[in-house]
């Protein structure tokens, strides 16, 4: 599954990347998602995309666990996300907001919200020690144990 | 900035792919917005890719208005986030705190830290009308009057 464009990168964001950063990868994501596709031929006419690239992104998508096939009504597979695929939903909907506020100068096309109650769904970020909503430029990135482990992995075998 | 790969979308996801979506652009963010990179030698050694890509990425991420370039010590340009480019931060979060859950079974590299405290910062769907935190499961996406006219707006294009 990976050893891929980012395979040197020891980042989680990168290893997403490898399986979700696909040309047209998130947009099929996003249909299966919040538009309720499952047919081939529905991604492939909502999006007007070549069949080989939908194929291989479908493709991707089962290999890597977000999308789970089954035996359509008609004998052709249909596409269904799994708890994989749905949890990747935040990340959607926060490309969605930011796209919202600096790439849509006439409003947002779509919203999201909530099930049960009907209200407007936003993402936010949240420190889980003091409950703050801390702003972006009071995030900080601390590298782990985990990465020191991987790294040390990744030139002892170079060194091989 | 638009006219690209995802031009016949009336999406906001879609319109921020084309500022973002392309290889490498997301990791130079990331470096940007995390590793507190400004330099062009900086991104080209750390992520190991070609310079004219690089140059092409950054390029585009000061047209669209996410980075802004000043005059370094040595006379090079050097790079900034923006407002624009750093409110971009909660999707990588967003991104990286799935890549932890699906693919990284040694468990998350980095963590995300409040500068304020030193908790930990997770990325958080918010119902903005009951307060919950909506299950992705929970979460639908309602097409908005701004969507009827963008796409009557091609219509009339399209028929001319």
């Amino acid at each position: 599954m990976l050893g891929r464009t980012y395979d040197k990168e020891v980042c989680s964001a990168a290893r997403a990347l490898e399986i979700v950063g696909e040309r047209w990868s998130l947009l099929i994501l996003r249909n299966a998602a919040f538009a309720g596709m499952t047919r081939f031929t529905d991604f492939q006419k909502s999006l007007d995309i070549a069949p080989n690239i939908l194929a291989a992104r479908l493709t991707r998508f089962v290999e890597a666990g977000l999308l789970a096939t089954e035996d359509g009504p008609e004998g052709h597979p249909t596409y269904h996300l799994t708890k994989q695929g749905r949890d990747f939903e935040p990340v959607i909907v926060a490309l969605t907001e930011w796209g919202d506020r600096w790439a849509a100068p006439d409003g947002p096309p779509i919203v999201y919200e909530h099930a049960g109650c009907g209200g407007r769904v936003r993402h936010e970020l949240l420190c889980t020690k003091c409950g703050e909503r801390p702003r972006p430029q009071d995030v900080t990135a601390r590298k782990t144990a985990v990465m020191d482990k991987l790294q040390a992995r990744r030139r002892s075998r170079r060194a091989k």
